[in-house]
Parts: structure tokens; sequence; C-alpha cells
């Protein structure tokens, strides 16, 4: 199964096309597109929200990854098998977390290079027709490096940020749920927010928060829009 | 094939986790999105909506429909076989004008739980692995149970109202168009609204109905969005 | 492949529909979407983005192509074949720009009509099942007509115009790029533009223009939407 996770967005060309490239070269691949809406250009909340997500992915998925402000400059194209999951993309921070969540783990540099390469499109043009490959258990074109060539960065462990905010409004943070106890009182520019077990369970009108679908902390209002109500965006610190 | 009808949007994860939750169960599955855009947590026209459309599916589908603001209460989970076609879902009416136009019906309860169950999710939890299954023929997990046990409502049988918005803004309605005279004059807010055959025939700034392609009154204004023309919304009334 | 091409948006059940009849008839049928937000019942900017995408897809493709402002009217539904790749759509102008391109061209109308015919939905009812039948090498209900019976138009071979947004905000004209020199100012609405390498060449707040990842002409604003920061719609003059 290769795994799409992108912010391409729905809208125009660019989806048909990295998909199109994948069954080029691998006809018979079976596609979920994950998210084509992650943090616009923004890797840190990106990599976070990955983090989140892969647990509910069979054991020998591939993730074809593509948040990529740099590309056409000089980033190296990489590959990391983690715990039996493989994952294609840029190297600029985007597999950050689960570096850090995962000690077995192997690196790759993508050297193969197409005979015709847009500067604008290396998801099309690269990162599909490797995570093609990889799924046919097909590893040439990529070679293997040190972990210590992979970039790093020194974000915090537990981003106390909103780092996702859905179609509903809800404001999901890079808090780990089971590291904070449910008496912990959050705060959201200056309001004081209580958890609650489920949505039901919430009083309407306050803000309440709560262990959401992928075990992270999310906050959200019971029937409106927190974001809206709140003009939250991503990045808005939680305390 | 199993297809898929929900509020959930195509933002974020949900979807993308719901179908990876279908072909864990079942690799081979061949999963249609039908919408993701239905009444959000709108389980009344979201009800009558689906009634239209499955018509156009096989006989052997299964439909996974997830309109669900009572996730997490306790509000049953629930399988429909209605004609060769089953419907899993919650039990909150979703089913409703399903199970009044249909006398071959069979009812199941679905008993099984996952060893991980999150209390905002059971599309991916619950109603996506039952799906998966079913549309493999096994029917583990789920018990025969009488259509009395089934929650039912008294929503009048064709809805003269407005159902749902289409991106172009023109507004279907739940009046089944069988049932209507071509002579008949609808209104909607004082405005009086004469039958047309198709788009182009229909005169140019004036508010027409027409039978749209799932047999269901429909109202638009040619080369305009009705809905914005006529600040109209979901559930606004037709007469 | 099945590939699909229209201006239904992701909104409603349209897109669902489609792909249904294409498995009704066809249920190894492998689909991919690669745009549904082409522009809105504009056939000539639709026609001159098409021409830059197949290149992409492979030579067996399919190509299920529906704007049609003209839906339920008078106009030919037909089946182009160029260089191995099938298209099937309206006779109105939205495979202009493939006539032009090339030269060893077969033109088929579709004859065949299903039992039930929706007024509006084409796509749905005559383009898809005709689509899945050619997919699998079936060619019965079309019929071989001479070239000379397709509409023609006399729209340039290079538009100077803004023919897509994308997400970004980022302005598609349709000017081959492979034409025109990169000393070239362009000018837009009274601004000039140079030409810049990539998005990381490219000047903080000035636009500039590029070769995009379909070998067209396109202009961008680093880090901003050029759309909103120059009012930008498609139609929008570039000399």
């Amino acid at each position: 199964m290769i795994i799409l996770y992108t912010d391409f967005t729905l809208q125009g060309p660019y989806v048909g096309q990295l998909k199109a490239a994948i069954y080029k070269q691998y006809s018979n691949a079976k596609i979920v597109d994950l998210m084509h809406d992650v943090p616009s250009f923004d890797v840190k909340h990106s990599a976070c929200l990955l983090n989140s997500l892969i647990q509910y992915f069979p054991e020998d998925s591939v993730f074809c990854c593509v948040v990529d402000p740099g590309v056409g400059s000089a980033r190296q194209a990489i590959v990391l098998k983690v715990a039996g999951q493989y994952f294609v993309g840029p190297d600029n921070g985007l597999f950050e977390y689960l570096l850090r969540s995962n000690d077995k783990l192997q690196a790759y540099k993508i050297s193969w290079q197409p005979a015709q390469l847009s500067t604008t499109f290396h998801g099309r043009d690269i990162f599909a027709p490797i995570a093609a490959n990889i799924a046919q258990g097909n590893f040439s074109g990529i070679e293997s490096i040190s972990l210590d060539s992979i970039t790093c960065f020194d974000w915090a462990n537990d981003l106390f940020e909103i780092i996702y905010i859905d179609a509903y409004g809800n404001l999901m943070t890079g808090i780990t749920a089971s590291g904070i106890s449910k008496e912990a009182i959050l705060e959201l520019n200056g309001t004081k927010i209580q958890f609650a077990k489920t949505y039901t369970d919430m009083p309407t009108g306050k803000l309440c928060w709560y262990v959401n679908s992928n075990q992270l902390v999310e906050i959200a209002l019971r029937g409106q829009s927190a974001a809206n109500v709140y003009s939250s965006k991503i990045g808005d610190i939680v305390v």
C-alpha cells in the first residue's frame, strides 16, 4: 500500500499526476490518499502530525510524503525504513519525529534521477516512481547512507501548539495525550480548557480538550468551530 | 464494492484512515467515495439524499455510512440488508428512508468491538472493518435483530425542503419527481418556480425546477448560483 | 487506465456516481482523478489545459472528459483516438488542442444510448460506460466518423491568457514554454514579469514567470498568492 501525504490540496492536476506516475511504474499499486491538506509549506507541524498517523497503517506501507518548500534546491531526497514502513520524501525535517520515536531505522539517499526532471514537481518526477519501486520490493535507485547525514532539528518532543485545524474547526495539538493528566487545565490565548471524554460530554459553548482518534490532545467547542470562535491558527501556542 | 457516504469532508486524515481500515481487513476491496460532504451532523437530510442515490450502485454494494453526531454515546451500531445491498452505520435515522421504501429487509446489530476503540471515530474503528468483512461475505461480528429495534422517525415521505446544495449552487429537494406534475408551480421564499426540461431550456435569471439525475426535484438559476442569489440553505422550505 | 477530467468539483455525488458507472461496466477498471476543478463551464481554457497534461499518462489511457455546458442539447457525443490514447466526451471544443497537435487521429460518434438517460448527467449515463467499454477493448456503441464532423474553433494556438489558477494562487497560462525565450518580459495588467528558474530563485514580492511542470509558462509570487495580490482570474490577458 502506498500512502500519499502532501500539501498539494485536491485542486489542480498535482495529485492525479502523482498517482499516474505511481501507476506507470507499478500498475497494480494500491494507493490511499491520507491527506493532501497538511499544513502548507510547514514542515514542522506536518512532521509532528505524520508521526501520529502512521500507527494505523500496515507494516509494509510505503508513505510518499511531499511537503517541500525547497523543491529544486540542494536538499537531499531520502528514504527511511522505520519498523517495516518506508517513508519517501525530501530531507527537510518532515521525518524528524519518526526518527526520534524509533530506534530501528535505516536511511537511504535517492540517487536516481529521471530523464526529464521538472524544477517544481519532484513529487511526480522522483518521489512517486521511487515509492512505486519500493512498494514492489525494488530498491534500485537508492543508496544506504548513515543516519547522521539526515538533517535534524531541535523542535520540542511535544509541540504545545496547534498543528492542524480540521473542517469542523477542531484544534489538533502536538501534545501526546498519554503524557498528560486528565486533570490538566490547558490554556489557549488566556482561555482555560478542561478535559472532556467525548463530544457528547462537552458543555455547550465551552472549550474542552480530549484525546483525539490519533492519541493527540485536541481542543474543540461542541457544535461550533473553535477555530472561528477563537480565531485560532496553526502554530498558536497552547500552555 | 464498498461505497463511502460521510460528512467527514475531504480535509484531514479521516477519509484516508477509513480507507486504510478497510484495506487492512480486505486488501482487495474496491472503494468508491460517493460523498464526503453530505449535510454535516444532519441525519434527516442525509438520510433522504442517500435513498435517492443507491439505485445507481450494483446489487451487492456495501455502503459505509457515517453521519454520526452521537458518536461515543449509547446509540446502536447497525447493518441493514436491503434488496441485496448492505448499509453499515449508526442507528440514528440515517437509514430511515431506505427502511420505508423497501419491504425485504434484514437488520443486524454490530456486537463486535475492536481492541482499541476511540470515542470519536467509530467510522474507522467499527464501521470500516465491519463493511470490509461483509464485502468479503464474512458476517461475524453482527447479530440478527428485529426491525422493531431500529430507531424510527416521523419525517415526511417527501421532504419539501432543500436537502443539499451542490457546488454550482443548485438546490436539491427531497421531493420525488415522479410524484409531482410538470405543471406544478413551486415556491421558495415567495418566489414562484416553473418547470424546465434541461438547463438549456431555462430562461436566464429565473428560478426553474427540473428532474435531477437522481430523480429528485431540483431548483436552479441558469448560469448562476441559486443558493447565493436567493441566500438559500439546507432545510429551507419549498411549497 | 481511465482518467477523469471534469468540472464537477469534489462536492456532491457526481464524481462518485461517475466512478460507479465505470465499475459497473468494468469491475477491474483502474481510475485516476486527474482534475475535477477544471475551469467551470469553460471549454476553451479546459481544452488548452488538457493538452498539456496528457503527455504524463500511458499510451493506452482512456480519458473521460466532461466539461459540458450544453448537456441535454443537440451537441454530439464523441470519442477521439490520438496516438494510442482515447478521449471520450462532448463535441464542443474540449478536444480542439489535441486535434491540432496531432496528425494520427481517428474520430468516432457515440451512437449508443442507455435505457435510462438523464438530461443533465451524460457523464454518468453515456461517457462513463463508453469509457469503461473502450478501456476493455470493446468498441461497440461508437461509429467511425470523418474528422470533418468534429466541431472546430479558431482559438489561438498559444493562449496568452490565464487558463488555470491553482490552490497556491499561481497563474498557469496557455503559453507553451518551449516557444518563448527566457529573456522575454511578460506583462499582466501593466506589471512586467521576468523569468526565474525555480521558486527558490524568485525575488520575494515580485511576479516571476517560469516553466511549470507541464511545460507551460506559469506566473507566481514567491510565498504569496499571485491571484489574490493581483486580483487575477481565468481569462486575464498576458502579453
